[in-house]
């Protein structure tokens, strides 16, 4: 097999907004290319150490000048280098295009895309999974990876049509999450079965009937934590195959929280179980 | 002095997009248009029916046909009647312009910016308020007073520059909320005098040292949760002004919350606390 260009040339020069790497790298910013690449876009130095300590590495590693002289920035273009992925020295207008933001950051990393199914998934490795129905808000799904880091989670289940996390405000809201929490999109018809082939508590929050105040719940691990969609909340159907209801009271004029504070709450209370 | 148009037809028809009404009304969506006309812009019959619940009615509401029909928005155009404000019966088109969506909901309201100050603030009608440090997300501030609602707080104080928290944006995620809860921005040098000019524990969630698990400390009302900026975190100055400097366990890779999550989850322990 001849050797490609990237195999030439792994580190290089681009100038030009309309060279073709970068025409192509900024379709990432919309979901239907980075479904047929396989490929997302994650800005700045502090998620692409973070995915690098995760030990993931870019295929092609965007830098303006500012940005590659940093002591991280370093190590992260070697490590790069050794991994077989292309470092491209280029400029800030470069970098606002592939972003589409005016103020990019000096760094935009372009990564393959995992594909985790539920039957990748070992369950037993973590106490805390977190599972989001038609999850709606990129903001949202990159907190919730954000939290399942903090609490120790293993993962994001996502159930159903939910938004691309592998968008740039998803991945941005992440803060690297997205690097070290596993990512699976499923059905629910596919989850249910997965779910009940092993050990697992399934928990809807759930605003309905047949619920119990979520701290007087004993939490059994692994813990899944079922959080519905942003406006409608889970079908009841969903909701009744969970192993148990809770809510958190709620004292004002609103029935509800947003559904990343509502995954947050109960994953402190599941994690504040088990440290105590 | 002469009736002004306004009081002529409370209840008047635009189909046109250049009509200056809502030429004047679209302006909204930007900052210093708000500050000027001391107006803002929500959108939606759920948080213009909370606003109505919590005595607050619009000084102009434009709806489509489609929305008009609704029991509750009969209620509402009632209400806005008798509160002297006006209702507009439009077109989707011009809900579009006003809220620049494609998909703009049914119903515009435009209500008047209400002017609190700390001093108009009585701090022990409620147990817990959030106090919000150069926030910069408006999605975070629109989450952070739904979930001051949830926890039955009194409202939020926005220390410094933060974003403004009657943008669309803003008051969207608030679900509401920015009706129910009392908003005040003020600067530290103001805070910290008139905090300590009455009872009130003022709680740091800081990264720093000196710090306790959150769930080590007994809460006292009112309690002041402050969180800091998103990216930065709070001035050292105000984390050591505080009573006490607590912290979240993060048992992953990240260091910090999400600034609404951290609020939501300190919240729901100060809460936790006081109902168990």
């Amino acid at each position: 097999m001849a050797p490609t260009p990237m195999n030439h040339a792994r580190r290089s020069t681009i100038q030009s907004l309309s060279n073709p790497l970068v025409k192509r790298m900024r379709l990432l910013r919309e979901k239907r290319h980075r479904r047929a690449e396989g490929l997302f876009l994650a800005e700045g130095l502090r998620i692409a150490t973070e995915a690098r300590e995760a030990g993931v590495l870019p295929r092609w590693l965007f830098l303006a000048e500012e940005g590659a002289g940093h002591p991280l920035a370093k190590t992260l273009i070697d490590a790069t280098l050794a991994g077989g992925g292309e470092v491209i020295d280029t400029t800030p207008a470069v970098l606002s295009k592939l972003s589409g933001k005016d103020n990019a950051q000096a760094i935009v990393a372009i990564y393959a895309e995992p594909k985790t199914a539920l039957t990748d998934i070992d369950r037993g490795a973590a106490p805390i999974w977190l599972v989001a129905e038609r999850l709606r808000d990129p903001g949202n799904l990159g907190t919730m990876l954000r939290t399942g880091d903090a609490v120790g989670a293993g993962g994001l289940i996502l159930l159903d049509e939910s938004t691309d996390p592998y968008g740039v405000e998803a991945v941005r809201a992440s803060m690297g999450a997205i690097f070290t929490q596993a990512l699976v999109q499923a059905r629910w018809e596919e989850f249910l079965p997965w779910l009940r082939s092993g050990p697992g508590q399934l928990v809807a929050t759930w605003l309905g009937d047949d619920t119990q105040d979520y701290q007087a719940v004993r939490y059994q691990a692994p813990t899944f934590i079922l959080i519905g969609n942003e406006s409608q909340g889970m079908p009841e159907a969903y909701a009744a195959a969970a192993d148990v209801r809770v809510r958190m009271p709620m004292m004002g004029k609103a029935d509800s929280l947003n559904a990343a504070v509502a995954a947050a709450v109960m994953a402190y209370e599941v994690l504040n179980q088990r440290r105590s």
